[in-house]
């Protein structure tokens, strides 16, 4: 059975969201992107079309069942929230027309009129001035799907490397504290079950990586990897989980490492960013695992810099598209 | 005036250093490499060179001085420290000549004999057992060349990207604690005053690292980029250093941000070495920046598994050993 189309939240109109939803849309065939229609933003996308000298038809649609037909002539736009184009000079107006797309695009995923959601980056202060109170988008979905946030887990997916930070968006000084066995044991059980669900590996193979340098050096520089980690990992190698670690994380990321596992789980930030935006910069999705919806997003900001000026890549925004549509075909044909 | 012929330690005599020298010699006409003799180690490099079937015939020399006429012909070794080679079966025996290598190759930097010293990789954990008193290689020269260790600075080198760890070799949750304003300060302005002298950047930029995801976000994930990093690149700055950030680190590594700055300087072990290792892992070179003498060597270990079974890749030792020459010969030319 063929997956619904894809719902795309238009992101903060003051930043390159609309005008990579505008790309993607103008590489539809040479991507080979699944159909997908935006949630609300008319206007918004004509002129940033515009302003990117893209021939891009924009055309309401009333219903997403539309937009598969539709998305063959012109780019669907479902709903009629919509405001100016002013990229980057954000203000609260964007802002709430970015809240109201999301939530747009949250509830016909959640419906199953859409067949995944991919969210345009928002920018959270300004969210969170406009009375948004969640974290972030991620917060806000997993919420939307009656899921736990500590549920909802972010894996990073580039070419290169797929990638999970455990703890987020902390102070480095408070990680450690937050680091439990039964925490990653939590989380890595989520992410070898959406591996085999949503990325079709019948058996996932989870590189852990250490904490300190050099995994430690068995205490002598820290003793998480003693008390928490290999714990963690032998319970979950004991159910079943191919799961190795804890691995220095300074050569984890090397090429021939690379290539003996699947995923890698780093204990914070950016021991998951860094690698995945020197190896993936231009084309890294951030993917929600352990939701009943599937949700994709381009690993980058708002970018306001740069919005408008036909500087952003599209790259990124492509990938998670596609990402989405092959998630939501594997789980329809499963 | 041309420098003196560089001087290599061995390394443990059951890792691939050995192998490693001999490969570099093998390929020193390719590779444009500077002379070097190593002390000690005849029977050893012999039988690593068989091993590998290499056609490295190896000479014993009475004097530095001699080592650059017989460079061309053969493997010139110093000293007449020896063992048995018996890759991947490390013993006290091999640590203590390891360790009389390196005492020879510092010795002779220091007293002007030797351009330079490229260290083969050593056990730490072995040498400890045999009365080395020192955490590293690096604290064992700054020793010997009266120079304090905290101010013996290590910088990774490829050719992605040059980064230097402020923090090393410990638990991550005592980072936070290490770092302060004056310790930056020092470091970064050692980085400065050895990019100028021993790589020709007339005016080199320092990328800082934040410690913190987002680099804080204004304090809302941490307050060491506040409190600490953002004053110490002000003093920088007004001292006359191009000094940016604090950098977010997950972004800091891209390509197109990698071609903005000289040296990234980095909070902590893993925050240098993930990119670094990603990015250029088989020919990343760990050189020692505020010595009076050149100092390089691979940015790898001993590798015990792989000793003696032609498996290890010899561009970190060969890079090594080229920058050393580069070096020696920028500052002889000085």
């Amino acid at each position: 059975m063929a997956s619904a189309p894809l719902a795309v939240s238009l992101g903060d109109p003051a930043g390159v969201g609309p005008e990579l939803i505008c790309e993607a849309w103008a590489r539809r065939e040479q991507e080979r992107l699944p159909p997908f229609f935006v949630c609300g933003g008319v206007e918004v996308l004509r002129k940033a079309a515009a302003v990117k000298q893209l021939d891009v038809p924009v055309e309401s649609i009333g219903s997403a069942a539309e937009s598969a037909p539709a998305f063959t002539r012109a780019l669907p736009v479902l709903g009629h929230g919509d405001g100016s184009y002013c990229p980057g000079e954000p203000e609260p107006a964007g802002a709430r027309l970015a809240l109201a797309s999301l939530e747009s695009a949250a509830r016909l995923a959640f419906g199953g009129d859409a067949g995944g959601v991919v969210t345009g980056p928002i920018s959270k202060a300004l969210l969170a001035e406009v009375g948004f109170a969640f974290p972030g988008q991620t917060e806000f979905i997993a919420n939307a799907c009656g899921i736990a946030p500590e549920d909802a887990v972010m894996m990073l997916a580039g070419p290169s490397l797929k990638t999970v930070p455990l703890t987020v968006h902390v102070a480095l000084a408070e990680v450690p504290q937050l680091l439990s066995a039964e925490m990653i044991e939590r989380r890595a059980r989520i992410v070898a079950a959406a591996l085999r669900s949503d990325f079709g590996l019948t058996a996932p193979r989870l590189a852990i990586c250490a904490l300190n340098p050099h995994a430690g050096e068995n205490g002598r520089m820290g003793r998480e990897e003693i008390d928490i980690i290999a714990p963690a990992i032998a319970d979950l190698r004991a159910g079943g989980i191919d799961a190795s670690g804890p691995h220095p994380a300074d050569t984890l990321f090397a090429p021939h490492k690379r290539a003996t596992y699947d995923v890698a789980i780093a204990m914070y930030h950016d021991q998951a960013l860094v690698p995945l935006k020197a190896l993936d910069f231009d084309c890294g999705v951030n993917v929600t695992l352990g939701l009943p919806i599937v949700r994709t997003s381009p690993d980058h900001g708002t970018a306001f810099d740069i919005a408008g000026k036909c500087l952003a890549d599209a790259g990124a925004m492509i990938a998670a598209i596609r990402m989405a549509g092959d998630i939501a075909a594997r789980r329809a044909a499963a």
